[in-house]
């Protein structure tokens, strides 16, 4: 935590639950990005925490943007940012949405079939596209299904055909999992995509564009890499599989510019047990997977968690085996049951705890009201 | 579909996604309900769906409501709902919000543990408390965690405690699990309800109620029984275990009185494969898991889907597999991979599609704005 966050709680003494988010550790982590990576244009993923505060701090940076939809195509527009600026990259567009966004001035999207490239030919003629592809997610924490991307091959013919559509075919993508913790995990997609350049150059076709996706990991539990670690295998793959002609590269990380930037700030609601001979005790917080915590999905993402502060107050107190709960009726509404979290055996209602590195996927998960509930509050400092 | 939400959505055309939801069949179920159960009051979940026009539909019916939150509270008090109508079943409030219910007049309360006890005590004194107990949910299709419930045991001494801090011990609860297809589910939990009675009495307290809690089902995709048939083996379970004088029976319906109800009108926003051999098509629709679907977590919930709107023009077409995604950019965002839907082979992107039985937890989950993606908008006709 931040002495900016550790302030402002102390001071403001905040409403749980919320999230308070320092911008300025969004700032350091893109310099330490484009530090490291100076190659690469760095499309922000507006889905990851889509606050105007969030969004204009990058916005000043002279970041790009990444959309999913129209509301994050105005949502950026409406902050001033210049259609140059934004790439639409979700692979599921409505026509009219497509629409929506080329009539703003926004020229490249990203497809993965061919209904798609045949809607964006209609809505956006002679607009630039990028193809996703199909990759290993191996070490990733919250790995990506076969929802997204295509095989190589068919990768080919639809780079082909989108010339052919009057479509200028820019680019290959790929996504090698969210939270992504093993540095090599790029070799093999920036491998296959740099085939697919040499085969379409093969028949005439010039692409311009990898764009790396996302996948930077945030802090939580477990150690991850420096940045520059991952910026040497990324830059590594690049040359031993492009040579010395290396094209445009974008990156779009969204966890790893914001998930470190913010804790969320909640209350126990309660302590209790089951049975009398029960060993762990279920602590109940007033944030669960329906108000911010989806990702504990599967237990998917293990938020550090901490009950002093930061301040250090609990470090040799006596601690115990815990379930996390949300404090909906839900009954999956459960964070942590088989990661084993140890916490203060002290603890009791009415104490606050601090979920650490939950700046991204919190607010923007949040259900608009499920059981009477607010959606997450936020505050960006 | 009954024939009124076919004529909405024939003649209104409404924007998709969109829950649309008869009200008369909100009123049928809860007849039914009480006539196959005259003998318990019946508490809507209020969580299943909140839409005001729901909630004043069974209050003109003369239903009773549980509640799960304060602005639960606040929303059926501003309904012109008295609070001797209004039940507290969360198991996990704050003391804030105990005594912010108290305060507006309501004074039932459940609770599954000392310090959810002691929190009501000294908020809502004197108020009549109710002790939910674990049990088992073989036979659901949501089935519970042990998040909510203690043992036996630790009830006993509970409803005896609650004497000594000056409430009114009033009666046991559980829950068997949501959508239970199971009619004989009940038989276990009463007896140990009973059982709980017995001893109790047997130190000088005396129970009054029996909250059986909710679990009856919707009609998704597989038959369930009639609720004629639930309410027999509920009944054949109260007399066998309590006897000729039976309590005061509580049952706390959600999914049953507004499921059928309602249904989603979606849109296709894309058909494709992701290789040349793939067998199934993906068929990505305009909702998915966070802005409506948050049921088809795992499959859960099966909801029957329909492609003509009801006409039967779709009855004979060749159908194929499918797997059936939303349309976020998030890769968990898929509805059915391994249940084997068949759609036709025809579909294609702006065709409709109507998702049965979505009408409870459907609103309600959903998320404020995840991918810039709006709420599930319903309508209440």
């Amino acid at each position: 935590m931040t002495q900016k966050i550790f302030d402002f709680i102390r001071k403001e003494q905040p409403q749980t639950p919320c999230l308070v988010l320092d911008l300025d550790v969004v700032r350091e982590r893109y310099d330490a990005l484009t530090g490291a990576l100076p190659l690469a244009a760095v499309h922000y993923a507006v889905k990851a925490n889509p606050a105007p505060e969030v969004v204009s701090v990058l916005r000043d940076k002279g970041a790009k943007f990444d959309v999913a939809s129209p509301a994050e195509v105005d949502l950026c527009i409406g902050l001033g940012i210049t259609p140059d600026r934004i790439s639409y990259g979700n692979t599921i567009k409505k026509a009219r949405d497509i629409r929506h966004a080329f009539e703003r001035g926004i020229d490249l999207f990203v497809f993965d079939s061919e209904a798609e490239l045949i809607k964006i030919a209609q809505a956006a003629p002679g607009a630039r596209v990028i193809c996703r592809i199909l990759v290993s997610n191996k070490g990733a924490d919250w790995p990506l299904s076969r929802k997204f991307g295509c095989s190589k091959e068919m990768a080919f013919d639809l780079l082909c055909k989108a010339r052919e559509l009057g479509l200028v075919p820019t680019g290959v993508t790929f996504h090698v999992g969210s939270q992504q913790k093993n540095v090599e995990a790029w070799d093999s997609a920036v491998e296959l995509s740099a085939d697919l350049f040499r085969q379409l150059e093969a028949v005439g076709i010039e692409l311009s564009t990898i764009n790396l996706g996302g996948g930077l990991p945030a802090k939580y539990s477990e150690d991850v890499s420096e940045i520059g670690e991952y910026a040497f295998a990324v830059m590594s793959s690049m040359t031993r599989h492009f040579g010395n002609f290396l094209p445009h590269m974008m990156i779009e990380p969204g966890r790893f510019l914001v998930g470190d930037a913010g804790i969320i700030h909640a209350e126990i609601v309660l302590v209790s047990k089951k049975a009398y001979d029960d060993d762990a005790r279920w602590v109940y917080l007033d944030i669960g997977r329906f108000n911010g915590l989806a990702e504990t999905e599967g237990e998917a993402i293990k938020y550090p968690i901490g009950t002093d502060l930061g301040s250090g107050a609990n470090d040799n107190v006596p601690k115990g085996p815990v379930i996390l709960a949300g404090p909906s009726c839900d009954s999956v509404d459960i964070l942590y049951q088989e990661t084993k979290y140890q916490l203060p055996l002290s603890l009791k209602e009415g104490d606050t705890v601090q979920l650490h590195a939950a700046g991204a996927y919190t607010t923007a998960y949040s259900s608009a009201g499920f059981n009477g509930i607010a959606p997450l509050a936020a505050h960006y400092i």
